[in-house]
């Protein structure tokens, strides 16, 4: 098994994480570097549906991942193992999200030359991650077929503050009472300006349009 | 629709929420007042298990419930509507967890006059519920086959303090990699003692074993 550095992220000092977050980005921004914040519950298939992105990617973009985590590293290993792409373990110590501090613990470890893209899985959880901004350009997240059409009115910061919604696992539509489009119509009562894109992980369904929007954002950004 | 009572719970001003806990324990002690406290990931199912195992107990125990979720009383009508029991929302107001005098604001707003069972669904949240001593009895989670059997490796903390973990959606095990024996390995990893049962809150399958168990509690409780 592949070994990856696990990195025991310290709480913050800062108590202005709006303005930190805002010197993160202006950071990344002067690197050329895209960082995208991908948020979900637990189990909602996000390590999965990074390896199927990264594996279509990695010729075209240069991509790092940060792995944020309680405990354990199986899912920076499992990323390193399947892409062969930089990956990191950061680990929370029990705490329930990351900040921007956290965050940049994280980047500090990484080797940025020449990255075009950081992806950073942050800890599964609906709740606390939608409340701090990571200094991340966007804010995606993954909600899964087997979780509900109607997590946008049970977690509404969450949804509010995404740009990119990915319906995964839409493989079992037929095995649970998931409305699709009403789901649609609940992202969008919470952010107008929410994409959504229906995704199977497991199967490659619709991840194309996953990495073809990640592209764009990493264009538009390096170009700005 | 049913109306039912929304609670907006107010931050708790105690600081050792630990003693706070305790002493809430004694208060439902004396009232032969059992309470659990029942947390899992958003969508793993509580509601739906919930409308099951109560109509499967209605005629043996008095129970009430408090449906804790950060907007929102869907839940909570849900579960009037469908058992016709006593059943309160509480709006936690962006909190991600509940504590002991959060708990206590709950049960203020209920009758509890002969009440047998209170169920609190705590906040769809795999971290900082299990952080919280709510004055509960007893903790227990639910685990849904979607979400992975690895998430007691990633939420150490979550299975270490329940005492009852209910793998719910068996009816989907044909379409996901889950292996039930590897999952009840790494549950009693975290925490030797506690029970798994496996259950389908859709069509019923298991919910008696959790019924009984239910009973068993209740009336160990009430006759100690």
């Amino acid at each position: 098994m592949d070994e990856v550095k696990i990195i025991e992220i310290k709480k913050s000092v800062f108590a202005d994480n709006e303005k930190d977050a805002e010197a993160l980005r202006q950071e990344l921004k002067d690197k050329r570097v895209y960082l995208l914040n991908l948020m979900s519950s637990p189990g909602s298939g996000k390590t999965t549906t990074l390896i199927r992105t990264i594996n279509l990617l990695k010729d075209r973009l240069r991509i790092a991942v940060m792995e944020a985590d309680i405990d354990s590293d199986v899912d920076a290993v499992k990323i390193k193992e399947a892409t062969g792409i930089q990956s990191i373990q950061l680990h929370t110590g029990g705490m329930c999200h990351l900040d921007a501090e956290m965050t940049r613990q994280g980047l500090d470890n990484l080797d940025m030359t020449g990255t075009d893209l950081v992806i950073l899985e942050n800890v599964g959880n609906l709740v606390c991650p939608a409340e701090f901004d990571t200094g991340a350009v966007r804010n995606a997240m993954i909600l899964s077929v087997p979780e509900g059409d109607d997590k946008p009115l049970k977690y509404p910061l969450m949804f509010s503050v995404c740009d990119l919604v990915l319906v995964n696992k839409i493989d079992v539509l037929p095995y649970f009472d998931f409305d699709l489009e009403k789901c649609r119509a609940h992202v969008l009562q919470r952010n107008p300006a929410a994409q959504v894109i229906p995704i199977c992980a497991k199967t490659g369904e619709g991840v194309e349009a996953f990495a073809d929007w990640l592209v764009a954002q990493v264009q538009a950004w390096q170009e700005q």
